[in-house]
């Protein structure tokens, strides 16, 4: 049975001890909480179930987690329910301790990201590293997207695009890209870093009912030079248009607009 | 000030919202305690500053520092100090908080690690990653040596030899590397993974006393396996011989043992 602690407000702790805060050894999720109910809750715990089996943290009874869930929401309409699972306390050293006891940590927010419809974005000098063995989940090292952030807090931006170390596109610091080229909806291939986002998913499978061929590839920033659109996602806020670039402006916001309605996002995401 | 929270035995947590569990937004600092003092305290505190500077996290009064580790240590004559800094609580989202205040946990343990002065080692299929941005310094993402270990456990041998993605050396899941050339003494370049150890400094400033070449380059496993000799090194183990790589049995610890005197290491670092 998980410990979970609810947070709303008030102030909670966990173990010092916790693998977490030691290694960075666990995932979260942050979900936006829509009409009473988690969207996309199924995707989400399929991305943590993956994270889970990748890192051998046993995943949480799902019944239970959902009771967990809807206890720290308490009636709320709208907002953002944030989850955090560690390996759980643990003595010091690498090697995860034998007895299984992952932590559960639930946070509740009122507040719903503001979710304008277009970006400014900037490219940074701050690169993700590549690993096979980490990508694509969302684990808890993060220190590349924090110092990345930093970087965009010196610069004009809204948000920042993260090449990986072999100059590959991969995203922005919390949000997936799409680049429109005709009709191919084209968004990194994440096998080597990046993290794979609930609303990269639902964009990905809805796409061609939209009647875009959706493709996970390769991209470069020269690729994006040549799209013809570019817009970012999120689970928190959708769908957003990138209108500027670095240098260069775009004025194309029709596959977001398509993929949006599509997803029934609905203004402010 | 810091908040600092001591334990011996007993429990002490941090705040939920702290970044070093939600983004792995920290340091962290593992040192020896013999006959009441902390073993190369001054250089744990330059590397310290150093990921201090790297992550723009404000490095702690050193005064302040001192006191709180003495106070945790408590009169203990031997045993392990472990030191975490983290960039502090925070609110949801990557972007470091404008008010800074970080967080600092101390933890004494009256024990020492184990440390015989011989090692078999296995090459681990779990590989690190490659960013200058966060190679040498000891922050708090440390998933791929968590997944390390996780392999060695299912392994016959004490330690782990990992390479970065690229297929260079790095070091053990915890520990640094020395390989010995007639009298070169090489060590791997950190400038794109692995942790730049104080015992590894120490070795690279002494080894010249000793009659060695000290030289930090490129290493591939082909060059461990033309070395006459290779030891490993670690803050709480002090020095410790590899007698075993994958399948090659190792019969020289010579080059080990006479830096283990050199430094003054002794009976079970």
């Amino acid at each position: 049975v998980p410990t979970a602690r609810y947070i709303r407000g008030q102030t909670a702790s966990v173990d010092a001890t916790d693998r977490g805060l030691a290694y960075g050894d666990g995932l979260f999720e942050t979900m936006a909480l829509r009409a009473g109910g988690i969207r996309y809750f199924g995707y989400h715990l399929e991305r943590l179930a993956e994270g889970c089996e990748r890192l051998a943290i046993p995943f949480p009874d799902r019944g239970e987690l959902e009771r967990e869930i809807e206890a720290v929401a308490g009636g709320l309409e709208r907002g953002t329910i944030k989850l955090i699972l560690t390996r759980g306390p643990g003595i010091r050293g690498y090697a995860p301790p034998k007895t299984r006891a992952p932590t559960v940590v639930l946070f509740a927010d009122p507040a719903a990201a503001p979710a304008p419809p277009e970006l400014t974005v900037a490219t940074l000098k701050m690169r993700l590293g590549e690993n096979a063995s980490l990508a694509g989940i969302k684990h808890l090292c993060r220190l590349e997207q924090v110092l990345g952030r930093l970087e965009l807090s010196r610069l004009e931006a809204d948000e920042g695009l993260m090449l990986s170390t072999s100059g590959m596109v991969i995203g922005g610091t919390s949000r997936n890209l799409f680049a429109v080229h005709g009709r191919a909806l084209k968004t990194p291939d994440l096998g080597l870093a990046g993290i794979r986002g609930v609303m990269r998913r639902a964009v990905l499978e809805h796409a061609a009912e939209a009647g875009y061929a959706p493709e996970e590839s390769r991209l470069t920033a020269a690729d994006l030079g040549t799209a013809d659109e570019i817009f970012m996602t999120n689970a928190l806020v959708g769908i957003q248009s990138v209108s500027r670039l670095d240098a260069r402006r775009l004025v194309k916001f029709e596959a977001a607009e398509r993929m949006r309605a599509m997803l029934d996002l609905g203004e402010g995401a």
